[in-house]
C-alpha cells in the first residue's frame, strides 16, 4: 500500500491552478485520480468562490488545492491608462468599439480577510499562492486551519524567501511554464531560470519539499523532475484539453496547432509576465512592452477587443496561456491523464515523499 | 565489458566547447575519462589550430570532437561601427583609452575549405558545428573522412531542419545553455525554450541521435536528460574551474560568487545572443541592445576595454561566459569530473545508446 506524501495524496503531482479555463470540475477529477486538484480563486467573486469550494467539496472527498494571487492592488494612473487606450486605439477602431464605454474587466484580486471567511469552513488541504505570500497575520489564520501552505519561486532568492516566511513546500516555476510568472522579489525577466537549472538550485538550497513546475508534460517529464530532487510536480498546460476543464474552443484549438511551438512571456494581457501562444497583439505590441498598466489594471481595455474578436472566432487578441510544451496535451479525461503522468513514479512515490 | 556509444565514446558525455577559455588540455582529460572531450577552434588561426590538433592528437588516442562556427561573415557598416564606438565612447574615457586606435578584436571565423585541409589528416571521430551548417559540399568533405557531424538545434524548426540536412545527431540546447544560443534560422530570443521544453519536443520530432544541453551539471542531471530521451548530454559551465581549462581568475572568481545566479543572453560582446553572468556593460547598455554591430564585429570595440579592465582586476567588460547552473562547476581535474557526472549512467550507456 502507497504512503501518502507530505501532500496527502497519494501520487506527488498537483494539477497546476489556471484561473479562466478551470474550476472545480478539473480539480476534482485529479484530486480523484490521487494527485492533487488545485481550484483557481484569483478570477472569482466571493460567491463564485463559496460555490465552487461547495461544489468541489460535493466531488471529492479527496486533499485539494485553493489557489490565491497576493499581489498588491495597484494605484489607478489616469495617464498611464490613457496611453494603454491610445495604443489600443487602432484595434478598437478596426472593431467598431468605443474606447470610452470600456467596463472594468474581469478583476484579479489578492487574498483578502473576505475570503478566508469564505475559505475558512473548508479548511483544504493545501493552499497556494502566487506573487508572494499574504501578509503575515493573513498567513498565520490559513495555517491555523491546518492547511500546507504553497508558493512559487522563480528564482534562487525568491525560494529562500519563501522559505524564511514560512512555506511547507516550494513551487519551483521554471521559465517554461504557462500563464503568470509567479515573480514577486523582481520584475527583471532575464532573472526567470528554466526548469532544468533552477529546480536543483532551489532544492540544493532549501531544506522544504521543492515541488518542480515548468515544460513538465509526460511521464518521463515527472520521473526526471523527481530524479533532479523534486519531491512532486505541478503540471499544468497537460491538462488544458481534458473535457473537465472550461478552455474554450479556439484556445484548445491554438494547443493543437503548430502555433503552440512559440510561446512566450507577454505584459500585454494582465500588466504581469505570462506565458501564453504567440497572437497578434503581441506579435505587433510586444510581447513585452513598457505600455501596459500595472496588474491587473491592463486587462480592462483588452477585454472588449478580446470579446469582439472571439466572436468571430478570433484568438487575436486572446490570451492563449500555455506552456513551452503543450506537446504532452491530450483531450483525455483529467483522471486518466493524471495516472498516466504519474506512472514511472506512483510506486515509490511514497519513498521519495 | 561496456559497447560504445555512437559517439565512439564509453560514456555518453560531451565537454562542451568553450572557445576562448579551453583548448586541448580540457578536451584530451575529457576524452581519456571516456568522454568525448571538445576543442573549440571558431578562435584559432590556422597555425594554432594545426597546433591545437596534434597536440590534442598527442594527449589522447580517443575519440574527440572538432568544434567549428559557421556563420555568415557580416558585411562591415561603418555607421553602425561610429554607433557602438559612440555608445562605448564614456567608458574609453573612463579608462584612457583612444577611441580611434581601435586594433581588430580577437575574430571568429567560419569554417572553410582551408578550415577543412589543415582538418582532414587528422579525421576526428566527431565535428561539431554552431549556427547551422557549413555549406553542402564542405559538410559533405567533412562527412567523407567518416567524422560524425553535430550541431546544435534551440528550436524545433532547427532540430529538423538539421535533419533533413544530414547531420548524425542534434544538440537541443536548452535556454539555460552558458555561451552563444546556437540558433541560426531565428533571430527572435522569445523562440528560445528550456531544456525541459525541447529535449523532449526534439527527441518526439526527429530519428537522429538527441544531446541534451543547458543547465546539467550534475549526476541527477544527466539521468534526468537521459530520462527525457536524450542519447547523451552536453556539459559546458561545469568544467569552468577545471585545471586544464584556460578560465581566467577573474571568471572563476565570478563562477564561485553569488553573482553567478543572474546570467542573461547579452549580444554586447560579439553581435550575438550568449549567456553570461551580468556584469557592469550587461546591466548599463543591455543585457540585449540594439547598438552592437553584427556577430562578430562587436568584439573589436569592446577588447580594449576589456584588456584594460582586467588589468586592474574588474571584469566589468569581460564576458564572463556561464550557463543558469553554475552550482556544479568543481576544481576538479576534468576527468574526475567527468566519471562523477557520468556515475548515475555508466552502466547503461551502452543500452540507451
Amino acid at each position: 500500500m502507497q504512503k501518502p506524501s507530505f501532500l496527502g495524496t497519494l501520487l506527488p503531482l498537483i494539477q497546476a491552478p489556471m484561473a479562466g479555463v478551470q474550476g472545480s470540475a478539473l480539480a476534482a477529477a485529479v484530486s480523484n485520480a490521487g494527485g492533487l486538484g488545485s481550484l483557481p480563486c484569483a478570477m472569482l467573486s466571493q460567491q463564485a468562490l463559496h460555490d465552487e469550494l461547495v461544489q468541489l467539496k460535493g466531488l471529492t472527498d479527496r486533499p485539494f488545492n485553493v489557489n490565491f494571487f497576493c499581489h498588491t492592488p495597484p494605484v489607478a494612473h489616469p495617464d498611464r491608462e490613457a496611453v494603454w487606450r491610445k495604443t489600443l486605439a487602432p484595434y478598437y477602431a478596426e472593431h467598431g468599439l468605443n474606447l470610452s464605454a470600456i467596463p472594468d474587466g474581469p478583476g484579479r484580486a489578492p487574498f483578502s480577510q473576505e475570503a478566508a471567511d469564505i475559505l475558512e469552513p473548508f479548511k483544504p488541504a493545501v493552499v497556494s499562492f502566487h506573487f508572494g505570500l499574504p501578509e503575515p497575520s493573513l498567513l498565520a489564520r490559513v495555517k491555523s486551519w491546518g492547511s500546507k501552505v504553497l508558493s512559487s519561486a522563480t528564482t534562487l532568492d525568491e525560494a529562500l524567501w519563501l522559505q524564511e516566511h514560512g512555506v511547507d513546500a516550494i513551487i519551483a516555476q521554471g521559465l517554461e511554464a504557462g500563464g503568470h510568472r509567479g515573480m514577486f522579489l523582481t520584475e527583471d525577466i532575464t532573472t526567470q531560470m528554466g526548469t532544468f537549472a533552477l529546480l536543483q538550485q532551489v532544492v540544493a538550497a532549501v531544506h522544504v519539499p521543492v515541488i518542480g513546475a515548468g515544460g513538465i508534460s509526460t511521464a518521463q517529464g515527472v520521473s526526471a523532475a523527481m530524479t533532479l530532487g523534486a519531491s512532486a510536480v505541478q503540471i499544468g498546460t497537460a491538462y488544458l484539453l481534458c473535457p473537465e476543464a472550461t478552455t474554450s474552443a479556439l484556445h484548445r484549438q491554438a494547443l493543437l496547432s503548430p502555433a503552440a511551438r512559440h510561446t512566450a512571456l507577454t505584459n500585454l494581457f494582465t500588466g504581469r509576465p505570462a506565458r501564453g501562444i504567440v497572437n497578434r497583439i503581441m506579435r505587433e505590441l510586444g510581447p513585452i512592452s513598457q505600455v501596459p498598466p500595472a496588474f491587473p489594471l491592463a486587462t480592462s481595455a483588452i477585454a472588449p477587443l478580446r470579446a469582439k474578436a472571439e466572436a468571430c472566432a478570433s484568438s487575436d487578441f486572446t490570451p492563449l496561456w500555455s506552456g513551452q510544451n503543450a506537446s504532452g496535451c491530450k483531450p483525455l479525461p483529467a483522471g486518466e491523464l493524471t495516472q498516466e503522468l504519474a506512472e514511472l513514479v506512483q510506486s515509490d512515490s511514497g519513498a521519495r515523499l
